[in-house]
């Protein structure tokens, strides 16, 4: 039997060593966009759900067909975790471990995190800075080669945080990815440096050209998303990472 | 035991090989409506209900009898499920999953929702279009060829939601008719439409003209049950359905 | 162990063969004034009580005894059930299946539900009219040799209500008597007529002159217990009983 | 393990065939004022504490020595129970149980209940009258022989009404004496008259003439306690108790 | 499985017969920044940390290297508790027990509880005053051999009076040292004199000048920390350290 607010159910075969790519809907929306991008672009199908009642009660119709609105996706060697709807505070600690344990059940090679680390001068940047976190140092090692900077001092909040921080734990390869990005308007600019940096880390070979081109018609489709999401954001007091830290002062 | 806020009941013995027509308030009580009317023309009788201590304490009387305020309906060779009073948002998962096992269990035909599915300029619209929905390959075969367009792409919230996806979850049948409406307004006209496209979809022979005839004494009297929705469907974000997916962008 | 929110004991010996009038806190506190009167004109003697931490943390003193607020009353051959504070929406659905599960297991003859049912225009009413509700065939024909018309559509809301619905789902037999009241305002004069109605259906002999004559007392007396009831009534949507029925339009 | 909101303990070694004076924050702290006047004027010592998550998590220093808020003091034959925090209402109905459970486990001879009882014309009254509550027959002869009269008609409300009860239920001596007072102003006027009563009822001989003598500056230490206890005492709907009951009119 | 809300788990190994010094924040930050100075100045290395899905869903990046928020430092024959978020309200209890079995567990020496006990008046006090809590009478004369004042009559609210206590309760050496300082502005001068105080206590030589010299930025960097401190002290009634206790009046 289901205890309330604490049941999250993966559902779905994994690609054995393939990477999942992790996007959802957070600062600037970045991780959903990204997400949303790679399976597109990639023609990638789903290939599994998440299962909740903490979800909103909500079907997604594509073409047609049936959906649920936290899915994953997969071809080609490489798997992306998306939803269409705001992940609930309370949803984040659950979801994080059952999206690593799932993970680890199914053999695959690792988790990348893609996210927004909002600044508050975005309008200033042309071009994102994008940062990385590595979950271990084999993994900082590689990242350093690719020239992308390391995310040195501050907070992440969130289901990327938690499944970071789950991942370490029990030693299951990780990192992540920050864009600079705005923290409560959508942002495809930063969704292409995040999936650019993407491409260097695991050698893919996603087209970022369409986010650019298409910026406008992106940031009107995702504006109610990114409304929502924003609330949520709020409650998990997303706003942490405007902080430095406290120790090692 | 019951625990509280999970526990609901279905009671009654089901037609066996019969379709559950499902018609609960929602978008313009599109869904109430139809089934309400549905049980006067054809003069269906209560075979069962639904029982939760999230229900209201509640008791409906008709001709100086005693009812349940969700009730089973049936007759003909066709049930109809219907409430007097709106699914508050915490009943909405556990109801949903209790109607389906009820249906697998009574051994019935399929599910067929009912539903409305809001428009900004529905008063602009003088017949409202009706979509449907497949809940396998086979029956959007079978709904095509009625002529009745498929429900291309957007959200759909609420207790019909769930039903669909349970049902598909358990490979049972199910179809959606989404007729445009109000949203927070009774519409006897789109519920005319869902029920004209039932009679297509499922071969009944239901007489419309009723509820467009009577329409205005049916808004008056529903007005009350239409306030109440209206709340519930704010709590579940029903205006998600005004959205555009996100994926597939 | 007592799970919070759900526990509600019914302590007490029943009075074998006798019926239990309930008359609760409701809509013109109808049922709560008559059942006053009952206890005080016929002289009955407290038999029981209702123990719940959902109560509040309360006693009552009456000639420098110690009661509870919720109490059984017994004598000549009738019990009555009455509360000296509202019943609070989370109590009414355990509380009802307790009185009932009790009036069973002690072999009780019937529940005679005494309650008004509002009415707007009460004012202009000199001698509200009662109305009936009868939980089985049998007894709706003896409610109408009585000359008591029957209550025909509508719906009735709270722990009345509850006890009602238990009581058919398991064959115990019970009636309803509403008398048109004022909804937030104390009524001895319905209250009157309700005992009236009762006399005529269970052969008693309840003198409900004093109710008339003592009217003015009556309601300032019970002021502040229909300002307390007018809340918990709110919570549980007792406004439905205004509303018209949506099925059988 | 603990459950969230029912767990209290009560910690310490009784002594036999003592009272229990029982002087919680309440209706013009009358029942802390007594208690906290009895500990200093009887040299008591801390005997034993309750226990409960339920409480501020907060400890108490006198003479540079840590205490919990809740706590039992004796000596001499004579046994205080006070709080220098407000009983929460959740903590009402299980402090009051785990309270008669731990008297009559440790063999004490009985609850000895001091409260307010506020009237709205205090101010115009010099000496309060106090009244006295039996919980048995046996008592009340007792009680009418000392003059205390007799509280006649009315409600208590709280963690005294909730251990009389208890007590009366589980055949424990008990007796509470109910002083004329503010309702949310400190009253050590009352507080004295309360504990001259008790001199008389239970044969001891407290001097009452200090707490009349300090009474501005007792108001003064006790004005942020009256403040916290005074919304402790809206959410148990204390102000019931200027209600005149309803039953026997 | 984790019961939602009281669950907290340290992991960790403990430096056994070393003292863990608690700094958590609190009044005028004065226990985080003492602890985050300590960490600093000795260059203790991460040991532990503390999990529970009641903190914040985050993670901290301390030299691009990921952290828990709540984490235990040693080295030297010392070690810190301390946090970069408030402690909710929620796990003050569970947060005091855990920590005080985890200490019991891994044959640590002792607790040393460091504090902010707010004064009004701090503007006008160049050198905060430092008060001392024992846990035991042994303690006590320690710490009176070392000049510092005994905190002789008052209350002490939050994680560590409930760690005190619990400490106690279970004969597990403790003591606190309440420095006085502003209640919701962050205070290096209050830290520096608490660890001068421990600096005596323990016969540590932690150098306090840079707290003092970096005190604007101290303030600066912590503004945040305190803000969201604040929220957390007010649910927890902080203010009652500010009043007096009610016995031995």
């Amino acid at each position: 039997m289901m205890v309330f607010g604490l049941s999250v159910r993966v559902v779905g075969k994994g690609l054995r060593d393939s990477w999942l790519v992790v996007g959802l809907p957070d600062a600037g929306l970045v991780g959903a966009i990204s997400a949303s991008h790679m399976v597109r672009a990639l023609s990638l199908e789903t290939i599994g759900h998440v299962e909740s009642d903490l979800l909103p009660p909500m079907i997604v119709i594509h073409q047609a067909k049936v959906y649920d609105p936290v899915r994953l996706f997969g071809g080609g060697g490489v798997m992306v975790l998306s939803s269409e709807v705001p992940i609930h505070p309370s949803l984040v600690y659950p979801l994080g471990r059952a999206i690593v344990d799932w993970a680890i059940r199914e053999g695959i090679k690792g988790l990348a995190l893609i996210t927004g680390i909002a600044v508050p001068n975005r309008l200033e940047i042309e071009v994102p800075e994008v940062y990385a976190i590595a979950g271990s140092s084999e993994f900082k090692e590689l990242l350093e080669k690719t020239g992308i900077k390391m995310f040195e001092e501050g907070f992440v909040v969130g289901p990327s945080a938690v499944m970071m921080r789950e991942s370490i734990r029990r030693g299951f390869p990780s990192i992540m990815l920050l864009a600079q990005s705005f923290l409560e308007y959508p942002d495809p600019g930063a969704a292409a440096q995040a999936l650019a940096a993407l491409n260097k880390v695991l050698g893919f070979n996603i087209d970022v050209k369409p986010l650019l081109d298409e910026a406008e018609m992106i940031r009107v489709k995702t504006r109610e998303l990114m409304r929502r999401t924003a609330e949520a954001m709020r409650q998990m007091k997303k706003s942490h990472e405007y902080e430095v830290p406290l120790m090692y002062t």
